[in-house]
């Protein structure tokens, strides 16, 4: 039999936000490759399907492992949380493909979407990305600080809603803050600032603020930072916490 | 009973990509509110379940019939393609209950997130969205061409990966062009263009070129457009399409 390898989107952490199709591949599959946490939310499905867990770094040592063992003829699923293809396995599989043995080219490699974590975090709150929007990884790991400013900047000024993915983590503690202050130097102090942290899974918390009054010590690696546009508007309501919404006509004093 | 109002997303098209969150909404539902396309993906759960479906305009009117309806003790599930909050449904249903009677605001209303269209699109080429991006609708009914113009400036500079909804339509048949037009005196001729006409849905159609090949007559409402940064490369393949995907780190020379 000729092996596989599908890169797969489990969502972002509720069972129920994984797709039909990611669950199907799931099932079907000899080798299961993934980060510890993503792959204790599937079900095994038969006693012969084995699982090659690991820790969340060296992506590419994992991409490479899954890639050898569909060369062996194994249909390899590589689960990743939320979409694959948005800071998460895809890219690095297609790296070590790039990369590596020409033989990898001839594999049948699928990429299985799912439901990201700004998608999920957006749900919780309203509608925050109901205009143009960018996703923006703060992690300095493989690329500079110099050109996380300059998007940060390039997005403030275009009045983009912008989404953060890996705010700050115990090795860079203080990104998500400077982007803060970036941000305070560039759009009004009034401006939205939401932060999801485990959205989509049951154990959801959400801050509603200001930049002007966000604090970056709020949030942790599972947690989404959304900043608003300037059509980004709150709706208060009665003992509850407001929605949050952008509105998809401009506003007069835009940007 | 008291009524509620969730907005779905069914995902870009195959029945296989809605979220069994989404299709629990849709079945518990007394009534289905819609574009008539995007309601012909669901089966109807009862034969009391009532199915109003619409144009794809006048989304505010829809969104108000659908917050009536919740207040009068229904079960609404407002169904929308893709994801709800990306240019869909969810901030028309928002701007619907801010502009509408005080006793909207009461209501029960949710988001079930959903696989929005780019996510699928890039999953049918490899992984294009593996950098920071931006997503930006080219439709100008609710904002200015200033206004997407300026955006396209930024999104370029600052060397986003570029997803691009709504490319055109027959009431706007030039805007994508002027788009690429845009795009080339800003980013190098050899950037990779993705085009995917209706991913996600069983009946895909893929075009792989560059910025300055592109045709934008190839492109209709069903296709989403995407624009490399300088870390988007091809990987060529014997007799079969390249995958596309995006460095995660930067590379030298990066604009």
């Amino acid at each position: 039999m000729t092996g596989t390898l599908t890169i797969v989107g489990v969502g972002p952490g509720r069972p129920e936000l994984i797709t039909p199709a990611a669950s199907r591949v799931i099932a079907a599959a000899t080798d299961l490759i993934g980060y510890g946490p993503y792959l204790d939310r599937v079900a095994t499905s038969s006693p012969g399907q084995v699982r090659h867990a690991s820790d969340n770094r060296v992506e590419l040592d994992r991409a490479r492992h899954a890639l050898t063992l569909a060369s062996e003829g194994r249909q390899v699923a590589v689960v990743s949380g939320g979409d694959p293809g948005v800071f998460a396995m895809a890219a690095a599989v297609f790296e070590a493909v790039e990369t590596g043995p020409m033989a990898w080219r001839e594999l049948d490699i699928r990429v299985e979407p799912g439901v990201t974590a700004m998608l999920a975090a957006a749900a919780e709150v309203g509608a925050p990305l109901g205009g143009d929007f960018c996703a923006i990884s703060l992690s300095d790991n493989l690329k500079s600080w110099t050109t996380i400013r300059r998007r940060l900047e390039a997005a403030a000024t275009a009045d983009f809603v912008i989404a953060l993915y890996n705010p700050l983590s115990k090795a860079r503690p203080h990104q998500l803050g400077q982007a803060f202050e970036l941000l305070r130097q560039l759009k009004p102090p009034s401006t939205v600032v939401v932060m999801v942290r485990a959205a989509g899974s049951g154990d959801v918390r959400r801050i509603i603020t200001t930049l002007a009054e966000v604090n970056p010590d709020d949030a942790d690696m599972r947690t989404l930072v959304m900043i608003g546009a300037t059509a980004t508007r709150l709706i208060a309501r009665e003992g509850r916490a407001p929605w949050v919404y952008t509105l998809r006509r401009e506003v007069e004093g835009g940007a």
